[in-house]
């Protein structure tokens, strides 16, 4: 990710980034998502909040949440989830990349409806912090049209945006 | 709120919740969000939240946040958000309940065209825990038709569902 002056960050995870996002995954019918992190202690931490609601006490407390969270995956970076992607389903996903900065782009009318197709799988991109790194960008088969509100702020959170995207690529 | 067994409850506020709600609140161009618990001690806790990026180090840190949340009002119940509203508008708001519960209900394009005409200003309620309980229902003045995903999973968080509904009713 960027920080707020443009530096390559590893930006921190929060129980409720993992639970937003799977359940917005989940009503969606997104079939994997992937949790990816360089440090090994917060790829553990993610695991962690994912596991609570998959074993024991939390998997019998709340079916909901287990239900959003078994389609959680931890990886270490974009390319263990490709090859993830790649032996769930034979062939590399086509890569969709999302920024409140971009410019131009593709629509979400258009990037529905070659989604609807019979088609290779899509790995939508999400940053936190102050989004992803222009790294990630530069190997994007799709760049997304931003989310456009009422004026010009654009500073939604990642779990509304990615949400949003989800319900304008998936929603009835 | 109502709670998993449908008791009345009093659930807890995040700070993300704040964050994450007036982000979107700012996006869609909402005037003002109001905070609504009946404990003192979270009414504090959902001021502090606030404060904390309005004042002194966090005001000149991020702008961004600033934004987002001056436009953040904390109140104990619905009454008195009524009140501030009556007071800022002149006229008390329409009062729209949100639910993934909700059968029928009036369209996101219905609600979108009455939006934009010159009304009264619109109240729209949201419900953490479980869901908003019945008696706030009772009061409504219209009943939003629930968020539709792919198939019969809807659980959302209150975060992303009032962003998804910001975005239907005001996005472009």
């Amino acid at each position: 990710m960027v920080d707020r002056r443009g530096k390559i960050v590893a930006s921190a995870i929060t129980s409720l980034d993992i639970h937003d996002l799977a359940r917005s995954a989940r009503t969606y019918g997104v079939r994997a998502m992937y949790v990816a992190h360089p440090v090994k202690e917060l790829r553990d931490f993610a695991m962690s909040v994912r596991d609570r609601w998959m074993e024991g006490h939390g998997r019998q407390f709340d079916s909901l949440r287990r239900e959003a969270l078994e389609r959680v995956a931890v990886v270490s970076d974009l390319d263990e989830a490709i090859a993830s992607i790649r032996g769930l389903c034979g062939v590399p996903p086509l890569l969709v990349h999302t920024s409140a900065r971009n410019q131009g782009g593709v629509s979400y009318q258009g990037l529905r409806e070659e989604l609807e197709q019979e088609g290779p799988p899509f790995l939508i991109l999400f940053g936190t912090g102050f989004g992803l790194a222009p790294a990630v960008a530069a190997r994007a088969d799709r760049i997304l049209a931003p989310i456009l509100g009422v004026g010009d702020y654009n500073h939604l959170s990642v779990r509304a945006a990615a949400s949003i995207i989800l319900d304008r690529l998936r929603g009835r």
